[in-house]
């Protein structure tokens, strides 16, 4: 008795050591490995490798904490982008609220063919007929109405295919680099050639990025006083066109030091890539390859949203980090809440 | 002589306990007052005040941290700015030593009155005069060339009149609101209509504000591959005057978010000022009045260089904070090192 009673006393212990360490072990696993999202690669490779190397005390390549910029091109780098930026959709939306208040709108060009979605008669269009949409849907009002109906289109519009909240497009593998990221004292940027007040509305809850650190295409505002408030308007008129060499161009009058990493996945970011790789020490840039036509979409050089052709050649050339959608991210969009 | 001896050790106790209190006593108190160089009063009470409310969790007036921003003029508001605008002092120098290279240059307005220190002559260009000046000195060269320019003067330059580094002219109970506000969550802005690469060169520096928190005025700048480096070239020409109805429009442009706490001194502060003050919740508006001729300056309504005059009226109509820097401030300057 004795004899079995101490017995049974050992295998209670065993059992219960396994299932502490059996529960313990799982966080465990998990907490080592920060970007649980990307398979085992060169890719993710390359960005443990650099993150290293940058934040090693001592080391030849450490880079002090403030000078730890990383910069994110937004469509296509850290949400889809297809079959349309997701700021068009926005567009149409409003065009067609617009449309329910004054039907004469939807009367003439290029509003009618948003109203029946006919993206042949809307490409014709052609570059006058999407300003005049971007002017009649982005300004005309101040920029504090104009974050409230973006935040209200936001946290309700889906994606026709998809079928999902736009924020819920976002890439998986993205947030865990961002977050892991700013854990090593990274301070993290958006250089998009999207509005940056249409991102803003949604990049802190969804990217934690604030707003102070969004850079985008903008439109000029007016300061007045209105009724004694002190009000910014939102002209018709292009401000700055953040895209391409607009790219760098932004990065230094908003944030005024150089990237050491930079992440885009287009042609557009080709510029800000060539100025991140042109500065001293240890650099990063990677590019984000759109080869999953399962789980995403499959587009690069021919494509007119996100062409990706000049920036490919000159990642091979240079020897950047290019993200297969299709190898490296084992999950692409977060799980379904 | 046992009682002598205890006599003697009460007293000696009794010493030993002042000297331990009064040597403890000093760092305390100093330790206690975050802003020891603002006089007792009814600014630095606005002060202390705003800040308690706004970071009390639960109250009335609660800011979450993010929201907690907090804009500063530079000129006349962080340092001084007489008898002109310390970046002219920079623009005067520049001018003479690219004399120096090529002395063609100086026989010609407005360098010829810059050379010669002939203000008179310099006035008579108006202007288009300074418009050539500032691109003369501040264009024609990469980003990182001036960067390296201006880091050099600001080191080693110093006001003529005052004889101390420019660096050394900043206020000192400035330096101690900025380190207040950040200890309790405040994010720190410059928005100053001097020049933006100019103030970045000393910023982190001298004030603990990172280039990306500098919002300035600016020229233009172009991206180039230059043997295969990509480079920013700044341009003579203006790409925004951040001044007056600037200071607001380049807030939102680059931060996004509405300021709770403004601090200025100039009729170019006005807009700032009455664009914080016409948001929700608590709001503190500040104006530094400049009258005291023994220790600093004595300007407002008159002065060519930070005319104040319309916002002091609005001040006193809106009960914002104007902050006497004979009154208000118990050192100007930080103490000679």
């Amino acid at each position: 008795m004795p004899f079995a009673f101490r017995y049974r006393d050992i295998l209670r212990t065993i059992v219960f050591f396994l299932v502490v360490l059996g529960g313990l072990s799982q966080p465990c696993r998990a907490d080592n490995d920060p970007l649980p999202s990307w398979n085992d690669g060169a890719s993710k490779q390359a960005i443990v490798d650099f993150v290293g190397r940058v934040t090693k005390e001592g080391g030849p390549d450490y880079v002090a904490p403030p000078e730890r910029i990383a910069t994110f091109d937004n469509d296509g780098t850290l949400w889809a982008e297809q079959p349309l930026y997701f700021q068009g959709f926005f567009v149409f939306d409003r065009v067609k609220a617009m449309g329910k208040r004054e039907p004469g709108l939807l009367a003439r060009q290029p509003f009618k063919a948003v109203a029946e979605g006919d993206m042949k008669a809307l490409a014709e269009q052609g570059e006058h007929g999407l300003a005049e949409l971007l002017a009649a849907t982005h300004s005309g009002m101040t920029v504090d109405a104009f974050a409230k109906i973006a935040k209200e289109w936001i946290a309700t519009a889906k994606h026709p295919k998809l079928d999902r909240p736009f924020t819920q497009l976002v890439y998986q593998p993205q947030l865990e680099l961002l977050t892991y990221l700013r854990a090593h004292g990274f301070k993290t940027f958006i250089v998009s050639g999207g509005g940056i007040e249409f991102i803003r509305a949604f990049s802190e809850d969804v990217y934690g990025i604030p707003p102070e650190q969004v850079i985008g295409s903008s439109g000029k505002t007016q300061f007045e006083l209105r009724e004694g408030n002190g009000v910014l308007d939102k002209l018709p008129e292009l401000g700055s066109n953040d895209d391409g060499p607009g790219k760098p161009i932004n990065i230094n009058l908003h944030i005024g030091r150089r990237p050491i990493l930079a992440f885009g996945n287009s042609d557009g970011d080709l510029q800000m890539l060539q100025y991140t790789a042109s500065g001293p020490g240890a650099r990063l840039m990677l590019l984000v390859h759109h080869d999953d036509a399962e789980r995403e979409f499959a587009y690069d050089r021919q494509s007119k949203i996100g062409k990706l052709d000049k920036a490919l050649d000159e990642a091979a050339a240079k020897k950047w980090t290019v993200v297969s959608i299709k190898n490296d991210w084992k999950n692409v969009f977060p799980p379904k809440p």
